[in-house]
């Protein structure tokens, strides 16, 4: 295709879940090392259960001949690519995207489905919420979850559906718990608002003075 | 054991699944890195539910001196395999193993089950299938599977059964969807005949002279 | 916190699991990478099905200035964190825990629930006993569990229960299957005495003289 060109294509969604695209135009890495890949959701027959928020979000690594935090154009790098050692991560494509740029918001109370991807590259992401279990994962159809997962590995290529609901107001943390990569830019922020329920959890006293 | 020396033992499978093998001599890890292990299968009572097409499936990783083309032996590299950084991959042995020599066949209509499996000595394989969704996954017992999925993550050491039915012709992509291990290895062909529906899929229309 | 300082604070446990804890201070990577986090089991109302023995294992990963079996104080190296480089792998804190200093003990005949989790603090571990396979697999809830599993990832940040019952006398190794690791620590032992079954496994014949 040429730039500008469109072409359109069909076909059978015939199986239901939360997919990664990408063009497979050879060579496919190269292109998905650039970020050309998205998600797409096949609901099964009359949708899947109402939440009171979604939300998708797709992590991706980059190899660049520069280190994390230079500025300006940063060339590819091949070796760092074919090693497997990107210089940064991002979610939705930049590397602030979600805990500076756009920070989810919800409220107390509410069921949220985060459809989670891994675009790669290479590397998959290990996702957890700081202060969060999961009540439902499935990557695929929503028969076969797996209950109460603290973190869950999303494969490169592919997605998975994360439900959980929101029981205390607070800043959560989004992350891939390979930790050294929030440093680098895998990392968002859910702002919860809302009445605190000390039942649920209550907070260390602070020092006098603080 | 000697070369040429034979040797018998007895067990009893107590556990249905797909399973990887491999000596346990010490040190393990560098007879897994010459490519000694293979798979074994253990079906249960009344067996598996009839297929058209089983294939079994290994991926394993080396570690060489020389870099990935380089012709002619290859020394053994202990710090690229502690560093986990091979420089080549197979399917069955054979970086060309299953996309230039013996390409697997099947027909539209027919089932699949694949098991696939992560020979190592250190990687884990996300398998993916581009342009195909697999109805069911299981790693271990059929009666736990997971439906509907895109990628797989395969831990080293382990095989898993991928079940699908194939749909439309072409030839289809296998992967590790770790997508720069694809071009020095993880890649296979799956070559499906048969008519064409295209009411599962419609291809773009040529471009005029195409 | 000051050293020696105490905090008390208070939580409802609202989802029954085994997951990992650890400080979220700022920056949360660098405690995990020191080792500070731990395991917390919250039972289901009425227990978890009994068993007769227990263990809680925690891998973690180490990334030092020096190599694998250098004597005395190790400086730590950032540039091997972010590069998920480590020098050496720990169950329990230590690279000799479970293979020397303290080695697991049941009988023929037990049931075993394993919780084993994944510190990091970037990598996940691929745990495998040799020669068992395990009945069933749960991370988070038992209801979800996956059955017959011979190797199973447990991702960074998180804890799986692992059940199987012994049959068979003998000295099991538990490792990480990313089968390098188990030459820098990641590796234990579980010694199981009682009477040898035949009919479950029957070894070679040794050689004469043996």
């Amino acid at each position: 295709m040429e730039p500008g060109e469109t072409k359109t294509f069909t076909f059978k969604a015939t199986h239901p879940g939360a997919y990664m695209y990408h063009c497979a135009l050879s060579q496919p890495w190269h292109h998905v090392a650039q970020g050309m890949y998205g998600a797409i959701l096949v609901e099964p027959r009359g949708g899947l259960t109402p939440v009171d928020r979604e939300y998708f979000i797709m992590q991706g690594e980059w190899y660049t001949r520069g280190s994390f935090g230079d500025q300006g154009h940063q060339e590819f790098s091949q070796t760092k690519a074919f090693a497997e050692q990107p210089e940064l991560f991002t979610f939705n494509g930049h590397a602030s995207a979600l805990n500076q740029l756009f920070r989810l918001e919800a409220e107390v109370g509410e069921t949220v489905r985060l459809f989670f991807g891994a675009g790669g590259p290479n590397l998959g992401s290990n996702l957890h919420i700081f202060g969060e279990i999961f009540d439902k994962v499935y990557s695929g159809s929503p028969e076969t979850f797996l209950a109460n997962q603290e973190t869950y590995h999303v494969p490169a290529g592919s997605m998975a559906a994360f439900e959980f609901e929101l029981d205390v107001p607070g800043n959560y943390v989004l992350a891939d718990h390979a930790l050294y990569r929030m440093s680098r830019g895998a990392m968002g922020l859910l702002l919860v608002s809302g009445e605190h329920d000390e039942s649920l959890y209550s907070p260390p006293a602070p020092r006098p003075g603080e």
